[in-house]
């Protein structure tokens, strides 16, 4: 293997930079993991993102079953560490779920845990796992004006082609990836039935299959895929069986039920309609939270007062806005796949609505501090805390503060950043400072909550050192402070909270 | 008193026609009855609607204080007969829930309830709890374009009125009613401030506070008042203190703890709010059982999956419509009030759209008949099963059944109904034939399921009698019938669901 090339991938939790092999091949590496492994069956995840990475570890943790694992990922310098990482030693992931950990040690262990960039690795594979991302791309977060937005399945295509040239005639390709609704069928299938015939392999005993993961990164990451409800569907008989069957080794099935649905159009369209749903019930409380900042009302005890109700408990609480990798483009992806692989006329247009107001909350949180400030903010000195979009999580993907961040970018402002969980703010390239109390020592014009971590909450200590700090504007985007911790920062800052008409 | 009238008011329970009296004055009977209640505080329920007559009744019944209570509503056609008929021994509200009775016997055996149309009854009493009805006008359902409404508060402005123009300077005024949210401190305050000041009366001394009622017709009629969370403010501090001392002896607030807001707004607000999130979460599903239609999905198997996970449990079902005094119109008063009471320039968009999408939820339901009959329905014989727009209720306010209906009228169908609960549809004029049984002795082009009943679901006899009958269309437009039921039916019939796309 020749290594004369100019590219590195560097892992953001090492610092250690990899060179990405010119030659694009690992048959040996893969034939050599085999080798330990004879006998048992093969199963290859595509894709070592935040799902994949963590879903072959749990395969290689299967309850039930022996399986030799491989993840694939590109040799991208975006990827490639990942594959590295994997194979040297430290997982890719941070998470705060020691299950991560020990589920790893455990792979390590047994030594049934390879990754790879080879697509060599599909040939051996009797199940392939599809987690790799299908992205939609949105207008820039420093446009004011977001509806905007394409779905491109190239990269998804190019994906199960990789696994068609290669693939046992026989192999269960299991799509976890989101997907427009339609994918399995109208997509997956034809283009493994279409590989296979030019190999000149018989195309009936290929299985399509999806099952979507419900993965939360976090305190019970493992937990999110191991011990929580599936939903799969094949797109025929036999696929459907051989999902079910390959799930029950993975999944503590006897807690939780495996809901078997008629199709993989239905599968795919329970993940984007359970993503929907919450993302409209975010969407919806943006405009009360409008008029409760109008008429002079605390739409967190409002909202708060509503959930006494066993059938008002889901009701959401408005915020700074809405991150992650499902909740922002899901319903976007549903509608596409409504009008371009159903042929509708009509899009989803309440659930794209929906993303619209979630995409441009950050921007009126801005537009409300500004609007109070009633000063220019201009060269203002403003800490954000909390980069991350989840409380106690660091997880950066799309996340609001990326949109808050931006607008006050483009005003002039000094911006410093704190997050406990977040090192390294990848989409922004910004190295995080997770020293607080430093931080504090510096004077602000601006304190702004934006992520409702553990940390912020109820936590006196802190509340001490910035009452003590001279005048300055505290700024609660998400409703973390309490009354009675208000009152007591009011009496030398001036203290506003998204929500809140009633300050 | 005379009784030199042309005017009648009939009762739609007994069919009883009562003269209404010329003059339109009872201080005689008030102070009768009063006289039986000497030093009991009086409490003055002000409508005698589903909600006012059953609170009248668990006042009646309250916990902790004896109280002389009476009802109070206009001497009108549609109204008089109320007030005779909970003097003369009929209460006015049928319901499945055997409390009723109960509290009404004991009422009448302690002589502590009685109605009257005499605002005189203002005078007297201690607490006034304002239950009547404030209602948005939409367009007609006949009409395809249904986004268009008014709010009107004469008539509500006129009862509170009424109320200052004889009440105590310290009474309590409790508003009850779904009202525009402002109203209790915009609208209520100053009109009996005003009034108060024409009587040369202190207006320092009157409370007003707010605390909705959530009222479910049905068999837990009396505990969705009386065993249920309440939430409540006042204008002022001395007003919330009065409510919730009140409260306190009608409400079981030992299990059912109140939450004080801090103003009336908030209140206000919470009531129109939780009931525009539950119309926003059908509206939502709306376009999404178009889409599963599209897609070949059983949209009902989709939510059920969906709803084992306990943040997605509130998600809704599609059906034929949304009905009731509540969702169909609790977004248009909120959004009225924004704009309205609080000078906002925005709407609450997204709020009133749902309203609109479920008000043309039944024409949808007819156009999807329509689309897959083909031929004309012209002519055609229909019955529908079920009116009510409430499962198990009779219930016919704001029934999505009567937009379906006048389409089909309009197409010229011969219509047939069936409902359990209801024997007069008052919105219609029509008396229902409550004999299934005969009923189906007639052969029908289409049987259509409008309400999901018991006597509707996992019924084996009914489903036999509608399977012996000559070939005919069974459209169930709530998704009642299970899959295999459906087989069943297709052995001879035509069987369409709506929101299933794979049948």
């Amino acid at each position: 293997m020749t290594t004369s090339t100019l590219q590195v991938s560097k892992s953001p939790l090492t610092g250690k930079e990899y060179e990405i092999p010119a030659v694009k091949q690992d048959k040996e590496g893969i034939d050599a993991f085999l080798a330990l492994h004879p006998g048992k069956k093969v199963v290859v995840v595509q894709g070592l993102g935040f799902v994949g990475s963590v879903m072959g570890l749990v395969v290689a943790n299967a309850l039930t079953e022996e399986y030799a694992v491989i993840g694939i990922d590109l040799p991208t310098p975006g990827s490639y560490w990942k594959i590295r990482s994997i194979n040297e030693g430290v997982f890719p992931v941070i998470a705060s779920d020691p299950k991560i950990e020990l589920y790893y040690q455990n792979a390590r262990q047994k030594k049934n845990y390879y990754a790879s960039f080879d697509g060599y690795a599909y040939s051996k594979a009797d199940v392939i796992v599809v987690d790799i991302n299908l992205d939609v791309q949105k207008k820039s977060t420093k446009n004011k004006d977001l509806e905007g937005y394409e779905v491109d399945l190239t990269p998804f295509r190019k994906a199960i082609e990789a696994i068609g040239s290669y693939c046992k005639e026989d192999v269960l390709v299991l799509v976890e990836t989101t997907v427009p609704p339609g994918t399995a069928q109208k997509i997956v299938r034809p283009l493994l039935e279409e590989s296979l015939t030019k190999r000149g392999l018989p195309i009936d005993k290929v299985k399509v299959g999806h099952s979507y993961e419900r993965v939360m990164p976090g305190p019970k990451y493992i937990d999110s895929i191991q011990n929580f409800y599936r939903v799969f569907a094949g797109t025929d008989e036999k696929s459907a069986v051989a999902v079910e069957t390959f799930l029950r080794t993975v999944i503590r099935t006897d807690e939780y039920p495996l809901t078997r649905l008629g199709n993989t159009n239905a599968t795919e369209m329970a993940k984007v309609l359970e993503n929907s749903y919450r993302a409209m019930n975010i969407a919806f409380m943006v405009e009360w939270s409008r008029f409760a900042e109008e008429a002079g009302v605390d739409i967190y005890e409002v909202v708060n007062a509503i959930r006494m109700r066993p059938t008002h408990k889901n009701i959401m609480l408005p915020g700074l806005g809405v991150g992650g990798y499902c909740l922002t483009k899901d319903p976007l992806l549903a509608s596409w796949a409504r009008m371009n692989l159903f042929g509708s006329e009509e899009k989803l247009g309440q659930s794209e609505k929906g993303v619209h107001i979630n995409d441009k909350m950050p921007v009126y949180a801005f537009d409300f501090l500004q609007s109070q400030y009633k000063a220019s903010l201009s060269g203002k000195k403003v800490l954000l805390l909390g980069v991350s979009y989840l409380n106690d999580v660091g997880d950066t993907r799309y996340t609001p503060v990326e949109g808050f961040y931006d607008q006050l970018e483009m005003e002039g402002c000094t911006i410093h950043l704190h997050d406990p969980h977040v090192k390294y703010w990848e989409e922004k390239d910004i190295w995080i400072n997770q020293d607080l109390d430093s931080l504090l020592e510096e004077e602000y014009d601006v304190i702004v909550i934006t992520t409702g971590h553990k940390d912020y909450r109820s936590n006196a200590a802190l509340l001490e050192k910035i009452k003590n700090k001279p005048a300055a504007w505290v700024y609660d985007t998400i409703g973390v402070l309490s009354n009675e911790e208000i009152g007591s920062l009011r009496e030398k800052h001036t203290v506003k909270v998204l929500g809140r008409g009633d300050l």
